[in-house]
């Protein structure tokens, strides 16, 4: 059968189908998003619930010319299979391939990227004035979900552009889930007013809208111009709600909200907003999974699975395969939290994502989901510590960075104890670009105060964590996306030493002393040091393997004394050269004047890193054993060349 | 005449004062600030409006037991004067004497330090939490400026409370000014309220308060009650105000707006709220400069002045003094906007203090200010610059530091020309810890596709700002606050060369080549090395002085070129040694393998900065030519006696 999807490779094509057609384009995207993602998988949900909002957008504004701005996009493969990348559409998330998110790059449709929410207001009332300043006239609409109106900088950019009144539509993706369980006054008021949406008069209200807009030939000016009027009705209507009342209060016109998943609603309202001077919200509810009963049933699981088989709906998953470090993570921030009553667990909005659920369900009270907030997720930690509790933020290293100021300003400056648990350190692969959390020892490093450290395995992440808890002041620890090595967990805890590295081989210092060369491992790499080390000892060339275990403070004693005995250091991190680890142990060595030693930094260079598997990364940005191979032979070479050392 | 300021050594003594003794405390309150202030500046017009507000929250609620969480904590200078810090007050501000914001290791009753707006009410929301865990009953209390509701931290945070429901107070103190006017739709919106006072209902109600309370045996628990009950007329009445609908919705109660600097009607007020449960809203309405006609007629200009004259009102300034960095950057915008019509300005609520007020005035449509809203500022740029625009954002480096994930997220992976103006950089005295701006070298620095430079001088400051505007993708320019070296500034503008460092002294690059140290220095730290080789000129020591110019990208055929020649290097600069410009210089060395040139870094400790005069400041903290110098002869004498070079 021939599908309407195959002919589509434009928005102009999509604004010559008829309603019918849409409504047979929607079930086929459907089927192709499926389908296509079931192979790697992808952000399954989000995109199911966004297909009819996409295609209506792209009908009725002018895209390219009129700029659709999605906040996050990881809701925008629609959007991508209706621009001209549906034959490229497999490739997504893969290397080499198309972005799981927007990239300005990939296509003149793709406005702003993003992949951090909260961050589409502000970009689109930036563009909003830079087409007024210039005299122009298109149309710029930011598409946001509910969940990201908990982050601050959307209502910060709600504020501003609420008294700048520029022409800008904002269209609230109304679907009651962020990643995890949507939280917050903000989201029980928008319940509120979703619960209307069943009232009698509201359904009333509709059924005449539809009955308008079926009763007229489809989709002319005329029946555009009958639904308006109908359309008028709901405006009148649900201007008066509380949820518009709020909006109206900042200084926007409010109309919804309406069902997202209505082609020829979606397709009036759109035209009746796009006339309107000054800014608008229009909220849309729509359902995260609409069309696939599988992931309509359980959103949150669905939100972004991995491969799974689409005629079963089972996600594919190997039994054998070990814990990932946020279970371990969990596990043991569970048990902490057992033995020690003063502990309590922070999320911004990602509490399946970070495992926190596992202490939401011990420990409800001790549990806190502040919706997308990391601001305020690290000062109410603050508060928390001020108040005599012992706070665990668990947020991904990319998204850290958005409490940067807060870390500084209200926790080191104060000394608090507060522990930061940074998921998804280092290269997490599929997400790209902007979700690599390759800065975090960087900007943790250099604020006073602060204790950074990072396991070897998801074993040691156990002793790291507890004794991140069992110390004072802040402390940060990273691990990395993903499964564990598959090491065996011991039961116990114990606290290891401040700023003390972990020799790895060989076994005694002393024979350490006497290696070619002495590798300093910063969490995640070790094993891939120690891969090197081993291969190496084949050529001949000893190697000794440290487990760094702490950025801040560092073990002056062991890398003074392998440094000054082996006269070639090598430090290897998951990060980014510049400010890192490495970067670290170069200031070491001046601050004790030390010249005399050859020393090589392994690390990320100064690129944003692509989007693909993680192996291929490693690969590519030099963190594989291959790559350390090449760097010890290199740098023995050079300096016995050299004579320098 | 004798005082009741000197007999009040803590809140317990105000609470046994009557209400007309304490409306004399008020009087005695604000001519001691006035005059104290007097002699080296400070926050006057905050501490002035707050004098009735914070007399009437210490006497009402338990403190220290009950927790005052001040936002920014400039106006905290009441506070100090009540809690046993008033001998100490001359001291405010001054190297070892009083901070001018709150500080925990100052007193018990400085709950949670701050600087940086907009965090109040995260810390009081986690100490509230932190209370209810361990089953005590203390009050937490957060005094907070409409202002800084325009931080989107502070709405995240109104959004957490709203929905878990701690008994929490939060104090709006309504003056509709933060430092500059005050923007946006929240603003706005809280105008219409603030013009409902005046209505003749709001009156007469406010008069019947009054003369309840006044015709009652003063302040005794009957004439709480009494007044208690005139208050619920206008808790009815305000409730169903505007501002309260908005504050209602998120799940607060809302009760005000009441005038500030009412004593006996705030006594009433606190007295009542005090026994609501869940989280409360309490507009008060105050008058920045309040009791003194000179400070109340331009609360801007005395936000924080300098020394003045207290009997005439008139701000100490010398005539002869240079212009400003502030100054000078503010009109060589204004010249590269008359020429380049793409340029934009953002601030963040900051319109004075970085200068920008200029530009508004010459170009009010190509000026923005977003409130106190630095993430939204970055990306509203971004979005601007998509639209086709120039951005200048003009933002301290300290607040930067809120935005350090939208530089990241939404201008530099999308290399979007927008150019950061960080005033204030390096150490910027007085304001302290949270306010030195110590840590932007390194994280920008770490960002790809960014660029960073600092000027020696003003004169300086124009070129380099015009090569921001000149050059493509993001570029950062930090620069100190204060006055300029004074030297003379010239007319014309041009573009200074990407990563080309200038050499200052000796004449040329071959007799730089003989000097026995190379001292790059980078931004304001110019001026210490430059007399510091000049006194070691006549040791004998001759060291070559390098303005670095740009710490990304580095100069680096002329670091290695002197490094190799010289086999010395020093670098300084106003910065945190950690990631910063010199760390930069040592990945430099590594990544060519250099290990022959003994280097030392000159800069800031790992350590939060104390308050105090920067000529002080920069002594204590290694940033003076004395101590350029003594590293210079160390590192010489040490590498000879080692024999390393």
């Amino acid at each position: 059968m021939t599908r309407i999807l195959d002919s589509v490779d434009s928005p102009e094509q999509l604004r010559a189908l008829t309603v019918p057609q849409m409504e047979q384009l929607a079930r086929e995207i459907r089927r192709e998003i499926i389908e296509k993602v079931s192979v790697r998988g992808g952000h399954l949900a989000p995109n199911l619930g966004v297909v009819e909002l996409t295609m209506a957008l792209h009908h009725v504004f002018q895209t390219p010319e009129d700029q659709l701005v999605w906040d996050i996009g990881h809701q925008a493969y629609v959007h991508k299979l209706l621009t001209g990348r549906r034959e490229r559409f497999h490739t997504i998330r893969q290397f080499g391939g198309l972005s799981g998110y927007l990239r300005r790059e990939e296509s003149p449709y793709d406005v702003f990227g993003a992949s951090h929410a909260s961050t589409s207001i502000s970009a689109a009332l930036g563009i909003a004035a830079a087409r007024d300043l210039q005299g122009k006239d298109y149309k710029v609409v930011a598409i946001i979900g509910d969940a990201s109106l908990t982050g601050g900088m959307a209502l910060e950019a709600m504020n501003s552009a609420g008294s700048l009144k520029k022409n800008l539509i904002i269209v609230l993706n109304d679907n009651d889930k962020s990643i995890s369980e949507n939280v917050g006054a903000m989201s029980q008021h928008l319940g509120q007013v979703r619960r209307m949406q069943t009232s009698p008069s509201y359904q009333r209200l509709r059924e005449m809208a539809k009955d308008s807009i079926e009763r007229l030939p489809v989709v002319g000016d005329k029946a555009r111009e009958a639904a308006g009027r109908a359309e008028t009705s709901f405006k009148q209507f649900m201007m008066h709600s509380k949820s518009g009342a709020v909006f109206e209060e900042l200084g926007f016109k409010f109309f919804g909200p309406f069902d997202g998943h209505n082609i020829p609603l979606l397709l009036d309202v759109f035209e009746n907003v796009k006339k309107i001077e000054g800014p608008v919200i229009v909220q849309v509810v729509t359902k995260k999974g609409k069309g696939w009963d599988v992931a309509e049933g359980d959103s949150t699981k669905w939100h972004g699975p991995g491969a799974y088989d689409y005629t079963t709906g089972v996600i594919k998953k190997n039994a054998n395969d070990p814990l990932t470090y946020t279970e371990v993570f969990a596990n043991t921030l569970v048990s902490i939290a057992e033995q020690n009553p003063a502990v309590v667990g922070i999320t911004a909005a990602m509490s399946e994502g970070t495992g926190l659920k596992k202490l939401q369900k011990r420990f409800p009270e001790r549990y806190f989901d502040v919706g997308i907030a990391e601001q305020h997720a690290v000062t109410f930690a603050g508060g928390l510590a001020v108040g005599g509790m012992l706070p665990v933020v668990a947020i991904y290293s990319t998204f850290m960075q958005r409490a940067f100021d807060q870390i500084i300003h209200d926790i080191c400056v104060q000394n608090l104890h507060v522990v930061f648990a940074m998921d998804r350190a280092g290269i997490v692969g599929e997400d790209g670009q902007t979700q690599h959390g390759v800065f975090d020892i960087a900007f943790m490093r250099m604020i006073p105060h602060m204790k950074i450290m990072a396991p070897k395995d998801e074993e040691e992440l156990r002793h790291m964590l507890y004794t991140a808890v069992e110390l004072d002041g802040p402390v940060g620890l990273r691990y990395p996306r993903g499964k564990g090595l598959g090491v065996e967990l011991t039961t116990g805890l114990h606290k290891l030493e401040v700023g003390k590295a972990e020799l790895l081989s060989p076994a005694t210092i002393e024979a350490a002393e006497k290696c070619d060369v002495a590798l300093f491992a910063y969490g995640s790499t070790v094993s891939q040091a120690e891969l090197a080390a081993k291969e190496l000892a084949e050529e001949g060339i000893h190697v000794a393997v440290v487990n760094a275990r702490w950025a801040k403070p560092l073990d002056q004693e062991l890398i003074l004394r392998l440094g000054q005995s082996t006269k070639h250091l090598i430090t290897i991190e998951d990060h980014v050269v510049s400010g890192g680890f490495g970067s670290a142990v170069l200031e070491l060595l001046e601050s004790k004047g030390l010249t005399d030693i050859a020393i090589r930094l392994i690390g990320l260079p100064d690129t944003f890193v692509e989007h693909g598997a993680p192996t291929i990364l490693k690969e590519l940005y030099g963190l594989s054993s291959a790559h350390i191979k090449e760097v010890v032979r290199e740098q023995l070479t050079t300096t016995k060349k050299q004579g320098v050392v």
